[in-house]
C-alpha cells in the first residue's frame, strides 16, 4: 500500500477523497462515524475486540481482535490509510503502535491528556479556564487531605477509565472515607468539588487540520442515573454565555492540537443576573449530546469528523430548528414501533440485539422546523 | 431460520425491527438503501453479479454471483427476511425463484408491469391515465404502420431493458425506419409519440401495506443526454397540478398493488391558462429524482422504501426549504472537493472507483432552508 499525501488535494485521486478509514471501537459512534464516511464514498475497517460490535455490520471490513495483539493491529493498519477513535479509553499501547505505521487522529497529545482526569483538569486549568476545585488522591491520606482542602459534598472518581458514572462516588456530609476509597478500587483517583451547577450544556465541535472551528449550537444536557437523557437545542442561556461557551472549546481544541469532533462538558452556574461557565469534562471525540445534528443541522458530527481527520473542507453547520434529542436506554427502545409512527420523530436504532439495563440501544429526535 | 410474520408487531423482537433485509442489485440505489436500512437497526444483504459494486462497501454481508445461480440465491434467501430490489431489470427467474423462498417486495406485479414499456402504457392507459399515444412495434412492417398511427415526431424503444436513454431512437421526419429498426436490434419494441412538453417532474411516493400512500412534493426534472441532470422542489406548476400528479400517483400504487417506493415520471404541458400531465414512465423503486429528500427532507425516500417493504409505519414526510439535487455524471464527480466546501452544498459520493462517461458518481443537494 502506498502511503498518500492526505493534504495534498491532487494526491488523493480524482473521484473521490480515496481514503480508508480505520475506526477503532466498534460501538455505536464507530457505526455512525462509518455511515457518515460512506455518504462522502469514503471506505472503512473497523476494529473491534466485541464480536457483537454494531459497527460491524455497515462495513465491508472489520477486524474482531483484542487491542493488544500487535500483529491484527499491523495487518489493519496495512489496509487502511489512517486511523481514528470511537472511544477515548483505548489501551495506549494500541494507539502508539498504530501511530508508528498511519497517521492517528485525533492526535496522542489529546488523548494522553484527556484519558487522565487529573491530567485533563490541568491542562484546562492552564488553559486559564475554570473548572471545579480538585485534588489528586492516590492514597486515603490524600483523600482525607483533598476533603480538607476541596470540601464536602465532593466526588471521588478513578483518573482513568470511568464513563457514564463508572468509577466514581460521592463524598457527603455523613460519608466514611476509607469506604469511598475502597469503592473505587484505591485506584489512583481525583477529588472535585461539587458544583451546584443551574444547567449542564455541551458543545461540540470540529476542528480541521488548518485550525479551522466549526462548533455545533450549545446543547442543554439532562442526565440520568450519570447517563444521558436529553439533549435540547437551543440551550436555555443567554447568548453571551453560549458565545463564551464556544470560546472555551476553541480554546481548548487548538490546546490539544485536536484535529476531529471534540465535546466538551460544561457546568452553567447562575452568577447574580447571568450565568457563568464551570468545565466539566472534555471527550475527544463524537459525543452522545452530538446526536442531535444527524437529523437536526446540515451537517453531522459524524460527517465533520470524517472530514476533518480525512483533511477534507469542514461544513458549515446549520440548525433546521428547535431540537430534542432522547436517548433510548435499555428497555426505553421497546417502543421503537410508536416512536417510528411519531410524526416530526427520527428514530436511530443502533442495532444491539440485548436490551440491557443502562445500555445505549437508540435516540429519537424531535424537530421543530425553523424554530 | 424461522421465518417471521412480518405484519405482527410482537413477533418482530422487542429491542428492534430485528429483520434482515435482502437487496438485490448492488448500485448507490442499493447502497442508500442500506444505508437508511442501518439508521433503523436493519442489517442488509446484498447480491449483485459486479465485484466492483458499491453497496457491498457498506453491509457485513453480500454475495457477489449472477442472477442465474440458483444455489447461490438460495443461500441468500435463506439469510434474509425479505428480499427488495433497487432496479427493475432483475431476470424475472431470479425474482420467481426468490418469490418461492421469501417476500419480494414490491410485489412481482408491479416488477411485471413495469419490465415491459408496453404492459406498462397498457396499464395506465386502462387506469384512465393520460400517456403518449403509443403502438406496438415486433417488426418493420408494424414499424412502418405504428408511425402512420402515431405520427412523426416518434420514439422507438425496446420493450425491455432500458435505461438512461439505452434502447432508444428517435424517429423524426427524415428517419430511414428500416435502420431504426436495426439500431434498436429487431427487439420487441414501442412507439411512442414525441410529447411536446414544457417541463418534466416527477413523483416519489411510498406505498404501505396496508394502503397507506405518503408522497414527497413534486419534483421537476431537467435531463441531459437522457439522464437526470437536476431535480428542483418545490416544482414550477401551479398548486391543483401538483395536486393532480400526487392523485395520478396514488392510483399507479394502488392499482400496482405496490408495497415501497416508486416514482412516476410525468410531462407537463401547457394547456391554454394552465397545465396538464402525461405519465411517461413508472419506476418500481427508489429514484434518482427522489435523492434531494436525503438532506432536503425529514424523511429520505430510502428510509420510506425499508419501512414500507419491512411492515414498518410510514413517516410523514416534510420538505425542508427550497432544494435542488444536482447529479454528478461522469468526470464531473472531480469537483467533490469544492462542492464539499460550498455552505450549504450537501455531497454524496458514491464511491466508484472510474469516472466513465454517462456514470453517475455522486450527487449534491443544495437547499434554502424554510423556502
Amino acid at each position: 500500500m502506498i502511503k498518500r499525501d492526505l493534504t495534498d488535494p491532487d494526491a488523493a485521486g480524482p473521484v473521490s477523497p480515496a481514503v480508508t478509514l480505520g475506526i477503532l471501537g466498534g460501538g455505536q459512534l464507530g457505526r455512525m462515524l462509518a455511515l457518515a464516511a460512506a455518504r462522502l464514498g469514503i471506505a472503512c475497517h473497523v476494529y473491534s475486540d466485541d464480536p457483537d460490535s454494531p459497527a460491524f455490520e455497515v462495513v465491508r471490513r472489520f477486524t474482531c481482535a483484542a487491542y493488544t495483539d500487535v500483529a491484527e493491529l499491523a495487518r489493519f493498519a496495512e489496509s487502511v490509510d489512517l486511523v481514528t477513535y470511537e472511544f477515548e479509553n483505548i489501551p495506549p499501547t494500541a494507539v502508539s503502535f498504530l501511530e508508528s505505521c498511519r497517521p492517528v487522529l485525533p492526535g496522542g497529545k489529546a488523548l494522553t491528556i484527556t484519558q487522565d482526569r487529573l491530567s485533563e483538569k490541568r491542562f484546562v486549568t492552564g488553559l486559564g479556564l475554570v473548572t471545579a476545585a480538585f485534588a489528586p488522591v492516590d492514597s486515603l491520606a490524600d483523600l482525607v487531605e483533598a476533603v480538607h482542602a476541596v470540601g464536602r459534598p465532593a466526588i471521588l472518581k478513578t483518573r482513568r477509565f470511568g464513563y457514564d458514572g463508572k468509577g466514581q462516588v460521592a463524598i457527603v456530609e455523613d460519608s466514611d472515607l476509607g469506604e469511598a476509597w475502597r469503592a473505587i478500587g484505591e485506584a489512583p483517583a481525583i477529588l472535585e468539588a461539587f458544583v451546584p451547577f443551574e444547567r449542564e450544556a455541551s458543545v461540540v465541535a470540529a476542528r480541521g487540520a488548518d485550525g479551522t472551528v466549526r462548533a455545533f449550537d450549545l446543547t442543554e444536557n439532562v442526565h440520568r442515573n450519570h447517563i444521558l437523557h436529553t439533549s435540547t437545542v437551543p440551550a436555555g442561556v443567554p447568548e453571551p454565555v453560549q458565545q463564551d461557551a464556544l470560546r472555551i472549546a476553541a480554546k481548548i481544541g487548538e490546546g490539544l492540537d485536536f484535529v476531529g469532533v471534540f465535546a466538551v462538558e460544561l457546568f452553567v452556574l447562575r452568577a447574580g443576573a447571568t450565568s457563568r461557565l464551570v468545565v466539566n469534562e472534555i471527550a475527544p471525540r463524537v459525543h452522545n449530546s452530538g446526536h442531535w445534528t444527524l437529523d437536526g443541522c446540515t451537517v453531522s458530527q459524524f460527517e465533520q469528523h470524517v472530514r476533518a481527520v480525512c483533511g477534507l473542507p469542514l461544513a458549515m453547520p446549520r440548525r433546521l430548528g428547535n431540537v430534542v434529542m432522547t436517548n433510548l436506554i435499555g428497555t426505553e427502545v421497546e417502543q421503537w414501533r410508536e416512536l417510528m409512527a411519531e410524526p416530526g420523530a427520527a428514530l436511530h436504532l443502533y442495532g444491539k440485539r440485548c436490551a440491557r439495563a443502562g445500555r445505549k440501544m437508540g435516540h429519537v429526535t424531535r424537530i421543530s422546523l425553523g424554530g
